[in-house]
């Protein structure tokens, strides 16, 4: 048992049906008295009705995924002209992250007050993309200092959209347990993310307007998302950065399809992450649970469903190469690579 | 599921063996250069041993237990004269304590290096004692930066020792699950700080001069402290602080005997916490599993083998009753706590 571990500071205010309550407690709590909400075109109602009677300096509906550096700037001289002293993101990981960028640079506290299983408010990652290119880093300042998680916020993002974002949430948790900085810590939260993740997601498919599922998933999201930030970008998430970036495949669906492949591959070569994984889904092994899970889910299965052609494969693989982790549990040749991103294209069983 | 819950920042570096180079890459990537060392006269060759050539502004030796305020006051004084940048706290639960009470008046970072299973090194909870009264209290300024956890250091704590220190450590995470702030995320770093103490413990009584062992003790130790930090003081720690503080018992042995008493009272009225503690055991039943335990480590049994006297039972009720937990799962009665303790006093089997 050898590791370093850091744990970020952060309150979680979890209530479903409070966001607006708990939002007021906080925004008083701290004296916060000029707020930037952000929220997109299509959330401002929603955050209208969270906000209520608070404070707000200025509304901003300016958001786009992968942040484009243009509205990262337009959003810091909006904060700037304004004289805000927080940020209130209402919104998925687009929102966040441009929430995050405005803190980058003024060191802005952020309230994150989630709508999707995204993660995003619990990390320290940042990301902001200029002419294609999207670079992306760590710093503390961007972790939202409070996160306001009301699971009815839940209840209107539709079933398959569910599905995949939780999928996308138990990547976290899985992929944490090998990634380079994986520690006791972290794989202990990942564990309790995959458990509950587990338990929320059949509930949401089965009963989409029921809360108990979406509590669970909610909350599973949030710990995988914490044991991700604190492990880093494993195997499963390189692949899935790099289809993302060369290709423009769906976010959710694609780390959805990828993650059976990278567990069966990964799994054999690191025992004690498979039996945790095993035993955080109650199975009596890591690749059954999740298959049995994502049976129930009728998850997304092949990255060809989603616009990858075939002939993307040998470029993918390429680039994957350049980018593998130190520290893979299973050796990464470009022969295994392309069986692995085969089977996910085609939507084989994992081997 | 409703809940807030403060996550606290703090580097954890877990490495056996390597107290000094953890120390010294932990000195350098933080820049300081003026250190205050703080370790017991006892403990004086083992801290000079850790700190090697680093930057050594002054070396303290005043330490008491409870943190007496005229040393605190002295601690203070010492560290303002040498004008140094950090607090080395190398040793105890009385040691950490007074680095803490130095950096509650000055905003020192203290680096902590244990050697006992204490905890108090994961929490922001300071404690002084004036004119033999204690006063404690929370504050984030306290909570060391990091903590340098080395378990070879904990091979020459005597066995007996250990096992009580260990069962010490085990009611902080027991008494976490119902404790007022108590919520899932303590809930599972609890119930991970549990799994590693039943699984540690055992192997330090059989082979004290063993690291595994220690180091599974030392990390559980950490997680228990974690999630009591996080969950605050239950009805265990509320009679354990009122029979140290009227009859000044050993505090490690009076945890260790209380705590199955108040397993069997509060379980049966908080099914979750019962199953979770179980389950962290791998036992039928969370009594089961603490009893085993401690017919293992032959734990102690009785407050009389520790000088208590019969009738220090009544004024310890009424004290007890005068403090008990809001939220306790079991309604307390000046009856049923009188038979706790009785049977905690007598040695008798939890009912």
């Amino acid at each position: 048992m050898r590791f370093v571990h850091d744990t970020l500071p952060q309150r979680v205010r979890f209530a479903s049906g409070e966001a607006a309550g708990q939002l007021a407690e906080e925004v008083r709590e701290r004296g916060y008295s000029r707020l930037m909400v952000i929220a997109t075109e299509s959330q401002k109602a929603l955050a209208e009705r969270i906000l209520g009677e608070l404070p707000v300096a200025v509304w901003h509906h300016e958001v786009a995924m992968h942040v484009p550096a243009g509205l990262a700037t337009r959003g810091r001289e909006v904060a700037a002209a304004h004289h805000v002293d927080v940020l209130v993101a209402v919104g998925g990981g687009s929102t966040t992250g441009l929430a995050k960028a405005i803190a980058l640079t003024t060191g802005l506290p952020i309230i994150a007050v989630p709508t999707t299983y995204a993660g995003s408010e619990a990390t320290s990652v940042w990301g902001l993309t200029e002419a294609g290119r999207k670079t992306t880093g760590m710093d503390e300042r961007v972790l939202p200092q409070t996160v306001v998680y009301d699971a009815s916020l839940m209840l209107t993002l539709p079933v398959a959209m569910s599905v995949a974002s939780g999928l996308n949430a138990l990547a976290h948790s899985i992929d944490a347990m090998w990634a380079p900085r994986a520690n006791p810590i972290s794989a202990a939260l990942a564990g309790e993310g995959i458990r509950a993740l587990n338990a929320g997601l059949p509930k949401v498919a089965a009963d989409p307007t029921g809360l108990t599922g979406r509590e669970h998933a909610l909350y599973g999201a949030y710990l995988s998302a914490v044991a991700f930030a604190s492990a880093g970008s494993g195997l499963h998430h390189k692949i899935c950065h790099v289809l993302g970036g060369m290709l423009d495949l769906p976010h959710a669906q694609t780390h959805a399809v990828v993650l059976p492949h990278v567990l069966a591959f990964n799994g054999p070569a690191a025992p004690d992450a498979e039996q945790r994984i095993a035993a955080a889904f109650e199975a009596p092994s890591a690749n059954r649970g999740l298959a049995t899970l994502r049976s129930t889910l009728d998850a997304p299965t092949a990255l060809r469903d989603y616009g990858m052609t075939e002939d993307a494969i040998a470029p993918v693989v390429e680039a994957v190469l350049a980018a593998v982790p130190a520290g893979n549990p299973a050796p990464v040749t470009a022969e295994n690579l392309t069986a692995l991103l085969r089977a996910a294209w085609e939507g084989d069983l994992p081997r």
